[in-house]
């Protein structure tokens, strides 16, 4: 039975968008694929409103995490964990053989712009990241202050994971000063998972120049070299996914991304007033909720995973909470194309099923 | 319109493999899902005959190709470059800022087990690199020949890109005694691109446990523990290629996989006498010529180029010949799932087009 996901990922993706993974496949080295990947580049870039270079890799976030530090990090940089996302970014940094210094706070806080500037005034830093959306526990972190306040730094760059964030909430590379900020495609883009679009400042291109080892795959030189050349790829891409995501990038633009921001704060905003008009509380920090996955205490001891077992019959899921939050916390997802009415629809289920008033 | 792909690579994908990618999403952390990876990953070991660990990358080989050198060279490793991808293989080792030395013939040359040998008497590499077939130059190395030899050095391992060849040509990992060997599924698997089957011996974890900066997403021990623990993966991946691959591992499955290595076999030699007979000559060495793409020398001066302009306009794509090769070669992919019949389709109208008698 097909259940509409109502998870933090991956989200609900609409059947024509998924019947658009099945075209016929082509060479990565014709002309077709050259104008298919032109295409998909030029709309995220007309999404996102942005003239920094757009490169789409094929491969989860996480190997852009890695390949961010390893393009643009020579030796130091400084993490803000708040969540697990913030902290496996960290711990890929480590793994990469690069030192890093930790900001953290208790999961459910945000991360502030004077912590980071504390930190910063010490001059070690050669690059902040920031989890923009900690998926873990529903928190958005204030990036558009974090990047006005690090203006003030210009040789530190400003990295972003944007995985449960971008298409969903707004994100302004050069306005707000993001050197790199990514995001997998199998979140608010609402398709299937397996493509991770960067975006990428000039001054993280010259950066990048200048440092070691960057390694092949996810070399930002190499992809904007094959870019610019003939729209290409330095490796294969995975083409059937860039057929989906070149349909799923026209339905976003005509719905206009910011009436999708709107459809997500909205959804946000109804998610937790009917938690707190029954009973449950936020567990983000207040003001700092997360437009795209709700992550509510369980105060009233239910079983998360009975209910989704029950959800599951009803054809729907959602998720418990992350790690050592579970059946602490559950967590709603309502990212990508998902509506209003079908969030009201879940949430109608979830009340017959907890008895709720 | 739909032009049949004769390319070495991504390969024609049937129409029903296709639709299976369509299937509706499913989370990466359901239960669903860790059913879906096992089925596949257990039935490539089947097809392979091996008890070997199996992990599938979401990620063209390319990123393998790196990932693999990370995981188990810690300093210095023994390149043998007969073409284009042996030569890139060389190249991501130093981009990895590992050490490497080269046994380097000329393109159309294959490599000899008693010239690694040469330099493997020398005791200074931990790993030996072998492009099982080099898709730039349609030549297959004598793999089994290699391995056979390398047994009298146990303490080297035996690293094997078999981008071009796995699912097309006979590959034994344990008999053979090869430690890591990977193939991207857009060749002769006949799947679309995006996913890298990669298959470990015990031999080759014990080395990884040893190798410090492994990286993140390439990391063996990170897929092997998700693996055991719940048949799942560290990092988010393709689902919807995955829905793709357990559909066309049953076709294989139900070919046989000796029946389907068989049919490579025969079209190659179809190929291969098809050239001869029309007054072209072979470009790889005699003995060595790919099963699975046939580089033929352009003796006649045709346009490659125009050949297949003309080609496209009738339904189907070949390859020129690769970088320097261009316009002095061209090449014939008969991978996957083509047959006989197809194959004889697209040589007369190869014979049509250059009248050929």
């Amino acid at each position: 039975m097909h259940k509409k996901l109502f998870i933090p990922g991956p989200t609900e993706v609409r059947r024509e968008v998924l019947e658009a993974q099945a075209k016929w496949m082509i060479g990565h080295r014709m002309n077709e694929f050259s104008e298919l990947f032109y295409s998909v580049t030029e709309k995220v870039k007309k999404a996102l409103g942005t003239k920094n270079h757009v490169f789409i890799f094929t491969s989860s976030a996480t190997g852009v995490m890695e390949g961010t530090l390893r393009n643009v990090v020579e030796k130091k940089f400084l993490s803000t964990i708040c969540g697990a996302f913030s902290e496996r970014w960290y711990k890929i940094g480590l793994a990469n053989g690069k030192e890093g210094d930790v900001i953290e706070v208790e999961w459910g806080k945000a991360i502030k712009p004077d912590m980071i500037e504390e930190k910063l005034k010490t001059g070690k830093y050669e690059a902040v990241l920031v989890t923009y959306n900690e998926t873990s526990t529903g928190v958005m972190n204030p990036l558009k202050e974090i990047g006005e306040m690090m203006k003030n730094y210009p040789d530190v760059l400003l990295l972003v994971d944007a995985v449960s964030a971008m298409m969903g909430a707004p994100i302004k590379p050069e306005e707000w000063g993001i050197d790199v900020v990514f995001a997998s495609v199998q979140k608010a883009f609402a398709l299937p998972p397996g493509l991770t679009v960067t975006v990428v400042s000039e001054k993280a291109i010259e950066k990048a120049k200048k440092v070691k080892n960057r390694g092949y795959y996810f070399d930002f030189l190499g992809m904007l070299k094959k870019y610019e050349e003939k729209h290409q790829t330095p490796a294969t891409p995975a083409v059937s996914l860039l057929y989906a995501m070149d349909y799923q990038m026209d339905r976003i633009l005509e719905e206009g991304v910011e009436a999708r921001y709107k459809r997500h704060a909205v959804m946000a905003e109804f998610t937790r007033k009917w938690a707190l008009k029954h009973g449950f509380e936020m567990f983000p920090e207040k003001g700092y909720e997360s437009p795209t996955v709700s992550t509510i205490k369980n105060t009233k001891g239910f079983s998360v995973k009975d209910l989704n077992k029950e959800l599951a019959k009803r054809g729907y899921a959602i998720s418990n909470g992350y790690g050592k939050l579970k059946e602490q916390t559950f967590r709603i997802g309502h990212m990508g194309d998902v509506t209003l009415f079908e969030l009201k629809e879940l949430l109608w289920h979830i009340e017959e099923i907890w008895n709720l008033k």
